[in-house]
């Protein structure tokens, strides 16, 4: 009899953007004339760059000939041209890794809720909370124990480390999603030893560095001491370069990094990962890894930065209005986030029905992240200037009122 | 302290390759002046049919603008145009399969891996040997407990069920790599009522269905009686279109589909792999996806038809040389792959060695794909005419000595 993974039946149903969909369809329905300005999902909506459009459509125009024709990629883990793209961006802001540390994936997405099959089910995981829900789901399903750091008002929703609480593996994420907060080189410096000291290893999500403009924040956790001991980076082009429909994203590993057996030997992490896409894995599409290395170069990077830069402008007009208005928030600078208190002492999703019903503008309640996430609330800055100027507009006059 | 999954301390190292590349080293460094022939490797060399290639084209081209751009795919389980394509490419030879039972993958490799995870680790699995090694080692590393069944000269390399062997899931692949062996509606009849007596489920892999001449041969799992509800069939464009760097397949979950728990509660295996997938996988790329259905057209259909002749003509002089040299083969019709016997009672690797040293030809050692490989050699079809009418001329001269 064919068993199930039982671990999946004690996943929590993340009912979270189906509720939402429900009350927008409900709402869509009673008020047909109604236009909805949509900054709840993390999607990007500017085009690709045109450097990254031009190189992917000369990859595939070589798929054609038979000269120039790529099957297999021999190592699966990336063409060299695209490891040695991503090592030089690393560099462009002072962070020295080896092409050979870096894997090419299809995304952030896989590369986090795969890795926890190289861990061992006698893992105890510490995920600061509200997070992005696949670290959650990921380690439910293989069955890890899970803790919580808890973010919150109190320290600006960058959960620092409590020396007494043990752990093996750690998930960070910053610029964080779902709260826009950035740890500084000197917190995740803390983070490091922390894990030094417990041999865990931290599992670093990247995916929203490129947002950073405050220089004297780390873009890579590489950039603090130590982290090569005990970090795995997994980063994506979804939001650098607006790849969430390309799917091209990459896992940094250090070559020093172990995890242990129970009888306490030490066994590469690098070794054991490609090992797993080796059996798993068949590397990323030839013409999306040409228009991945596209993205750095010279005239990729210009064009990729134009955009960040169009949504980074949103992202400060939304800020400057909750600086108006005396709402607490985080983010807002240096990420595309803006997570902010529910005035009034209002609920998330009470909030939630508030915006739809008076303003028409669609958020994410934050409560749908985590615990921590309650009676707070997501914005995202990835649409369109006219759209978030005038969303911006009626939340002004609306709890001005 | 982070703990490995130590199952990944129990994989065999696949030495196979990695022989075969120093074996060559070697031989080359002796003989740089030789030329050799590589029959070895199960990878196309045609190019990308020009249906596929141009609306790879078009696809990228619409990324670069705002009206045309996409960004995450909303299921990611593949775009309606792609899972209706592959419905109606199962309905060109008669299977009827919903697109909504239809998830698009970045290939065979990924969910032919990634599969086990939805399994408990109390499931014993039986797997066909020789076989694709992803089958053994993702079942090594998620802990479970593996039996094989032996395909051999007696019977045609084409195993059969014993009742009085109980598992719980069955990997199955026809036309098989490495031996080419093709099950019967009959034979595959046979398995779907063992699976169902034994409420196991069967993971049918089906990527080389496309070298099926013969029309009394199933070309999917689902063209047999009762396969709905005890079998996964897992299918790519690698071999069908020469996507091996393209990177796109399908996964057929039928609706009916069910595991158990362990006090028997019925569970769909559909919602869980959508769950899995839901929070470890987000979709392939856009471009790639257009580029896979243009496949399934008219024009994209007739041109990887012709890509495919080209390499059944390969098979069909490497049997017919087999033939005339009396050595005992399988595969070679439907199937790009000829399985021989080692002439002369010569090991896999004696064997390896001679075709090297005497005529310059590269094959794979049956015994790296299992121990019912041993004395058995797979020589692949995708090479050129012209290497392959040379290789077959060698070979005839060397064995008729």
């Amino acid at each position: 009899m064919a068993f199930i993974n039982e671990n999946f039946l004690s996943l929590k149903e993340n009912y979270l953007f189906i509720d939402i969909a429900k009350r927008l369809e409900a709402y869509r329905t009673a008020n047909p004339d109604k236009t909805l300005i949509r900054m709840g999902i993390g999607d990007v909506t500017l085009p690709i760059a045109p450097a990254a459009v031009e190189a992917m459509k000369k990859g595939a125009e070589e798929m054609a000939h038979k000269e120039t024709f790529r099957g297999y990629e021999d190592s699966g883990r990336g063409y060299p041209f695209m490891r040695e793209a991503v090592a030089g961006y690393y560099k462009s802001f002072g962070v020295d890794i080896d092409p050979d540390e870096i894997l090419i994936s299809d995304g952030a997405k896989s590369d986090c809720g795969n890795i926890v099959d190289i861990f061992g089910e006698n893992n105890t995981v510490l995920i600061t909370d509200p997070a992005y829900p696949v670290y959650v789901d990921s380690n439910v399903m293989s069955g890890k124990n899970i803790l919580y750091a808890a973010s919150n008002e109190e320290n600006g929703f960058a959960a620092m480390p409590d020396p007494n609480v043990d752990c093996d593996i750690i998930y960070l994420c910053s610029p964080n999603n779902p709260t826009g907060s950035v740890y500084t080189k000197e917190q995740l410096k803390v983070w490091v030893d922390y894990a030094k000291s417990k041999n865990a290893v931290i599992i670093f999500d990247s995916a929203y560095e490129a947002f950073i403009r405050d220089e004297t924040l780390p873009r890579s956790i590489f950039a603090v001491d130590g982290a090569r001991e005990c970090a795995i980076e997994i980063c994506s082009l979804s939001k650098t370069a607006g790849f969430t429909g390309m799917r091209c994203g990459y896992t940094v590993i250090p070559n020093e990094l172990n995890a242990y057996t129970a009888d306490g030997t030490a066994v590469s992490v690098s070794k054991i990962w490609r090992r797993r896409q080796g059996s798993k894995f068949n590397g990323v599409s030839y013409p999306v890894q040409c228009a991945a290395a596209a993205v750095f170069t010279e005239d990729g990077l210009r064009q990729t930065r134009s955009s960040i830069d169009y949504y980074m402008e949103n992202a400060r007009l939304m800020a400057e209005t909750c600086d108006e208005l005396g709402i607490s928030y985080t983010g807002g600078k240096n990420s595309p986030y803006i997570w902010l208190k529910c005035p009034n002492g209002m609920g998330s999703w009470e909030f939630f029905d508030y915006l739809l019903n008076e303003i028409q503008v669609v958020g994410t309640p934050g409560e749908g992240f985590g615990p921590n996430g309650k009676g707070w609330f997501r914005l995202t800055a990835f649409g369109s200037h006219e759209n978030t100027a005038e969303a911006m507009k009626r939340l002004k006059t609306l709890l001005k009122k």
